[in-house]
């Protein structure tokens, strides 16, 4: 890194990604001269070593659900953490070179997420065709506009058909109309930012033993906080078939006390919790606290505690 | 109080009653001439007018179960701690004036608790005869005693029938023979004492709302904890039939970590938490410290916090 | 029983007791000419013995809590079933032979509960009084009436003076003047009435094991199921100290799908499950049926698991 | 289908994958002359239209975890039911046409899952390398072993690197190198086979809502009847984000009471239940029966309430 730290972001591309599309609505905006790597995971290990001060990579789909490249290189890579998020509505068209015909259409590549997510259109449209799957639906836009490319069309975004010189087909192919995609801006280890009320934390939960009840009390040291879940998932620890690990969303910041009191439950309980951040919510959306979990509650019942130890 | 303080302990007497003897047992050693109430409600009542220093009174007993003068003073009168406890076998002996013989008795006398625990002995050897029930087994002693007693027996204890001169006409006659009963010594709120690693804590537990899954909460905020109950018993909150509040000891001491957060949820989540003190368990039993649990873990668990929180 | 089978209600006696009131309430009404017993014990034994048909006793007081006799008889003595429940409000005053004022009260005699009542009015009122207790509200105002009787005053029903021929020194002396007292009609085991839609079902549940988390699995069987409690009693086994059982109510009926299979998951579980009854609630109130709880629920997951066995 | 119905099996092909090499240790042995599909979706609709009288398709690996395709397919499309299943080690090789030396190996080709279980060894030997991910291990073969191929290396199974004439470069270049996949054998509804005692359940759990305590009722649903999990994934429902099903793996058979009325539980409290059979372990495994929830159990519970009941 001569000249000094890193300022620009690292994404998931090329140019044309639906990552680069989320990338142009963070908030603050990114800085200048994005970087983009081929790979979830060479985005992110280009975080790791000072090469970007961040990256943006996608972590769910609302179809094909985790990012488990994503999932996996933040559980067991080094520590990173997340410091944002952005949900973007995912729309897929079929694109050719120009001069291509639908019915001229035998070989498809595109990333495998896209496929999963337009099966459906493909069995009822091109049920004669092949699919190949690559690295991302901007990389297939970019091998198709290739002159001597055996590709006869990409499944991708319009913004990549068009960024490639590629002409649409067929416009909003997904099997569901409603399909969003969440990303997660990730950076080095850095300081929590301040709760903004609507607030998010990702943590990954390794039990001690995989004994059967394990889930159930990790869902109780939030269930008896009052803490919400929006997302869980169980992940292979990689060592045998049926032990897992579970990556979590969690309601709430690491500064409120009914999730810090949940998340040092976690932590006497379980072999490791992973704390990969507190951030603010892309939706907004204020958790439900109930009666008695608010941080007034914790701090008066802390209060009162001390008196009686007197 | 002229002349400074009071030292000495009030206990549910008079001379001769189980109270009594369990006073006697007391280590350290209660201060000399304590002094005898002729009901639980008056001996602390004393405590609290500052007449004697502390009292003891019964609490429970393993075949009749708590005692509701105890526990409902304790629970609704003005504030009184626990600080230690007493166990005590009870024997019951019938006794009498000297001369009488087990024919002669038509008239029993004893307190409640003594009549329900020889039932059954009453039945087979005095089928005819009528007990009527008083203040304490000591008193009925004391009743015989007198010369013009319509009285003609009374169930206490050997000491009790020594003491007032009479002979037994039977002993052992108890339908358990291995009856204990718990004594709580009882004093006007103190600092709490040290931790000794075999505590009990004793609490007073009030719902906001009488829902069913309340009690059901309520065991849930220790179990989520690991802190085990040595006892529960519902009282009636005395306003609508199925009104309860939760009368418990608590395995450990409120210096123990798991033990302060418990009671900081109940706090959070109960309308009305009672602190009944934290004291020395009399069978010197240690709990039962889960994985996780111990005041290191949540020190560690802490300190993992506050560096998160950065 | 020469002559047939008895018809006759037993009563915890004598004429003159709130449980004399609450039988002339029964609705049906109780057959004629009903029968006094002096304890609790004996008009249970009575039916037990086939001398009566059936018998009521109390069960439960808005401020005292149980009424250990009866739920200790019922758990452990002869299979008994609760057919019937009545709920009484219960009003106290003071009654003396004619030409006795209040000035003159030295020495009153009552019930145990009526006692613990009135407690607050009497050390108002008759600070220096002394009380003893007896076996029935109604058997003290007998007493007092009697021409050469040492007490001066019998705390007891206004039916209970009026009968012995007292007057009233003070009336409406309860502490909490909306005190509620609950009867139970026991029978020996018949089968269980049809379900009416307001339904209590009573039961006494004992642990395999005392472990800590025993009364909390009992709950979980209940609230896993939708079946909500409207008591909930610990009373101790008569074996050690902290060794409990749970005298219990449960909304709803034994023909309750949901609730017949919770009582199975505790036949399962307990060491012992006796069931007391289910009968119609005096206060005729409908249990909340959640979602998925009710006896179509059950049948429609019956028929369904049926399919997937073929 | 000439003839009447179809016998053979159908797989996840083509010859050489390891769901083939899986197919070959099946017991009872699969009949001759199964056939390969190019994809999951392919076998498995196969099965649906009668082609094929069963198919076997991975479902989860110890590594990658679930294979969406599978699950997704299973939880979505027309009923079908898992009869067996079976566990392979999976060890991946590199392997190019001979001649090809590692040092010439510029384009590599392989499914996602091998890619992701190679991905260190890849990084380490062939940094310059780029990956194109295909349909299967044994097509990534197939297709380097086309004379024109632009490919120079597959990452596939010696069996499909032998099969399709290639020479091995490398062995044994899984990261994990005790990755183990799991297949199962699927067909059309059929009655379900006896219990063998060691038997696993599947089940797709759709929530009534999406409350976030929802995951933790279905887990209690299982955990009150001493049902142990060995697998629970979730997956998006398709709908918005953050609305998940769960597919879960139980221990025991739908033959099992216990299990059965877990089944019910959740059937009257979920949205929907899909079952998707309840066959043999591979591991022969039998189960962890608690106290009180054998089929004996159960007998005796529900005959003890047809005798309440009367």
């Amino acid at each position: 890194m001569p000249g000094g730290e890193a300022t620009a972001y690292g994404y998931f591309g090329p140019v044309g990604t639906f990552t680069h599309q989320a990338l142009l609505t963070l908030d603050p905006p990114a800085p200048a001269d994005p970087v983009p790597y081929a790979t979830v995971g060479q985005a992110l290990q280009a975080v790791r070593d000072g090469e970007v001060a961040a990256a943006l990579v996608p972590i769910e789909n609302s179809v094909e659900g985790g990012v488990t490249a994503t999932l996996d290189n933040l559980a067991y890579g080094d520590p990173l953490v997340i410091t944002g998020e952005v949900l973007l509505p995912v729309q897929f068209g079929l694109y050719a070179r120009p001069g291509t015909s639908l019915a001229d259409v035998r070989l498809v590549t595109t990333h495998p997420h896209a496929e999963a997510q337009c099966r459906r259109w493909l069995a009822d449209h091109l049920p004669e065709a092949e699919v190949v799957v690559g690295g991302s639906t901007a990389a297939a836009a970019a091998e198709v506009a290739h002159e001597g490319s055996r590709f006869d069309a990409a499944i991708c975004a319009a913004v990549a058909g068009d960024l490639y010189g590629l002409e649409a087909l067929a416009s909003g192919i997904a099997d569901n109309p409603d399909a969003v995609t969440r990303f997660v801006l990730v950076s080095r280890p850095v300081p929590v930012g301040q709760p903004t009320g609507a607030d998010k934390t990702t943590l990954v939960l390794f039990m001690r033993e995989n004994h059967p009840g394990a889930l159930l009390e990790i869902l109780e040291q939030f269930a008896s906080r009052g803490v919400d879940l929006c997302r869980i998932e169980s992940r292979p620890t990689r060592r045998t078939l049926g032990d897992y690990c579970f990556s979590i969303d969690a309601e709430g910041h690491v500064g409120d006390a009914r999730l810090a009191e949940a998340m040092m439950g976690l932590y006497r309980t379980c072999a490791e919790v992973v704390f990969l951040g507190s951030y603010p919510r892309a939706d907004h959306l204020a958790p439900d606290v109930r009666p008695g979990t608010a941080n007034d509650d914790y701090a008066a019942a802390s209060s009162w505690l001390e008196r009686l130890r007197g």
